[in-house]
């Protein structure tokens, strides 16, 4: 059901396609965040014409809400969220060890309490798989254990063998069926530690690897580094996805250490805040200089929003706190991260993936 | 410049088209409100989507930001807003009344502080219509008094001496180009008030009337009954707008008391909240007994989001604070009130006006 082939590799990037059961992915690709079966103020059909071949959503917060029973009874998630290209659901392992004091874990799983009304549930390797497999997606993840940078060492190798021990019964409980089931390496910036967690979970064989527990406070270099080490460390015949990574220079760095997929909220969450991202840059729409710029957010653009309005008139928007801005900007932000997509996915193709790179690092860094 | 052009009467209900600088509108027609330069949530391609021929934006507020000269500096209103078919403006006269405590009257216009800085603004007559002209919209509203109901009899006397001091002001310095302009009737509940307005009005001969101070605290039945005697008052070829209207009942009787056009912030402010108008009656989509209806918003409608979404979807969103909730749902209320006139000018050319509008309120009475 799911099949991944590396068309061409420049460098160590690396252009290919993944056939999913909602259709094909190419990549590299960045994955819109759809956090609650909804990308931010986005459409399904602004999606498309952006150009995402996948999105991402997340299975804490559809577990919470609207839940399993009613995802199951109106369809499942494609249908729910009017999406017939492939989803791909995160765990639920960030969110939940993102919720501390109100979370009690043990090898068997993870008993928390609902940041929206205080009730409990618990998560285990084995209910995580089948939740996302009943909710019909493309892709599930494992739950896995994610700890913050900085780390203590025990904490971070006690977190890698419950990765393991899961990822192990996550991969009994897999149905096989219309659902891949990705696993997700931690280790945190440990080469030894990685190095054990990547082996633990090639052995499973699973149809794709995730990186995790990297953009969670290290510094950029360090990110860089470690992605490198451990994409290296995974098959070169399965998708490598660095999870939590959407800014223009981190996804250069992640291509160029051998990455295929990504995904991020924050070119939706910088639009609704009114900062643009470009490849030369990033800016806030609502600095007095745009108030009378009668130029495109990005000259460098050509999605709807930079064909159609001025910066005059998003700046506008944004001063007016008017619901429009946030859903524009947003907009622009996820069509810059896909044409830098397209862009290094026919570098990689022309075997010119450095000059590319060295382009897009240059032009950053100059801004 | 302007034209317009009755083309079938059915009852008192008319069928026509206005023709105007930036291209022509078919009556009768639903303005969609766009107060700062912008529809709330939706986009210029989305209201073309919709079927609206015209929007309106508000003096006021593009007064105060981004004020006259940026907006003259970027090319006017048209292209700051990225719309390319009429704009009417409202003269700021409603805006600047509910201000009240903060506004200073005098024959000459109207002294008033801005709600965004508190900084002090003067309208005359003339600067209104001015101001107007630069922006190069295709309809003009006359600087005018609105006077809430219940009003003493001297107010609203004196509100309808006023109104055509400034219209017979205002008139004197409309440049009579692209930009038509068009009085605005005011009297409360009051025939004789109206009727003097009318005639006053009706006296400077001006491309078309609007009737003002009505749905302003008056009963339904008291503003059908002043909408049908006012609109009589006026000449049959001139279009006639009822200012403030959209609701779909109120909506049917003012095209059976002979209006044209209507305007309403109400689509969208309801759709803002969760509230789904359909002709057959209105309902909130938060409400517990569409969190698992996979049904359309609107069984009877064809829009883009009832053919796309589920209530069950769309009650997810509003109950998750997503912002594409409120965009859905306004493009809804939207669609459903311009295919409403959309069906109702189909109506009135067959002479079949009273059965469509028996067959409407009979359903929303139903309902």
């Amino acid at each position: 059901m799911t099949a991944f082939a590396v068309h061409a590799v420049s460098g160590a990037a690396r252009r290919g396609t993944l056939q999913l059961a909602h259709g094909a992915v190419e990549t590299p690709a960045f994955m819109p965040v759809g956090t609650a079966a909804t990308v931010k103020g986005i459409t399904p059909a602004e999606l498309r014409e952006i150009g995402a071949h996948i999105v991402l959503s997340n299975t804490y917060h559809l577990w919470l809400r609207p839940g399993r029973e009613t995802l199951v009874e109106l369809g499942g998630l494609h249908r729910f969220m009017a999406w017939d290209r492939p989803i791909l659901t995160d765990s639920g392992g960030f969110q939940v060890f993102s919720l501390e004091s109100r979370r009690d874990l043990d090898d068997d799983g993870v008993t928390f309490r609902s940041h929206l009304d205080g009730s409990k549930h618990r998560f285990t390797p084995e209910n995580v798989v089948a939740f996302q497999e009943a909710l019909g997606v493309d892709i599930a993840m494992m739950l896995d254990i994610c700890v913050k940078l900085p780390a203590k060492s025990g904490e971070l190798e006690e977190s890698v063998r419950r990765t393991t021990l899961w990822a192990q019964r996550g991969t009994a409980a897999w149905q096989r069926g219309a659902t891949a089931l990705f696993g997700i390496v931690q280790g945190g910036l440990d080469e030894r530690l990685r190095e054990r967690s990547a082996r633990e979970l090639v052995a499973l064989d699973l149809p794709g690897y995730a990186i995790g527990g990297l953009s969670v406070g290290e510094s950029r270099a360090e990110m860089a580094t470690f992605t490198r080490f451990t994409a290296a460390l995974l098959p070169e015949t399965k998708p490598r996805y660095l999870m939590g990574v959407g800014t223009v220079r981190d996804l250069i760095a992640g291509i160029d250490g051998g990455i295929d997929m990504f995904d991020c909220v924050y070119p939706t969450r910088a639009g609704r805040h009114g900062r643009a991202i470009t490849r030369t840059g990033e800016y806030n729409i609502r600095n007095a200089a745009y108030v009378r710029d009668d130029g495109p957010v990005d000259p460098g653009c050509s999605c709807m929003v930079c064909t159609t309005f001025t910066r005059a008139y998003l700046a506008h928007l944004f001063r007016s706190e008017e619901l429009l801005g946030p859903r524009l900007l947003s907009y622009h932000n996820l069509a810059a991260l896909a044409s830098l997509m397209a862009d290094a996915r026919t570098a990689i193709a022309a075997d010119a993936w450095a000059p590319f790179r060295d382009g897009v690092l240059g032009e950053a860094v100059a801004s």
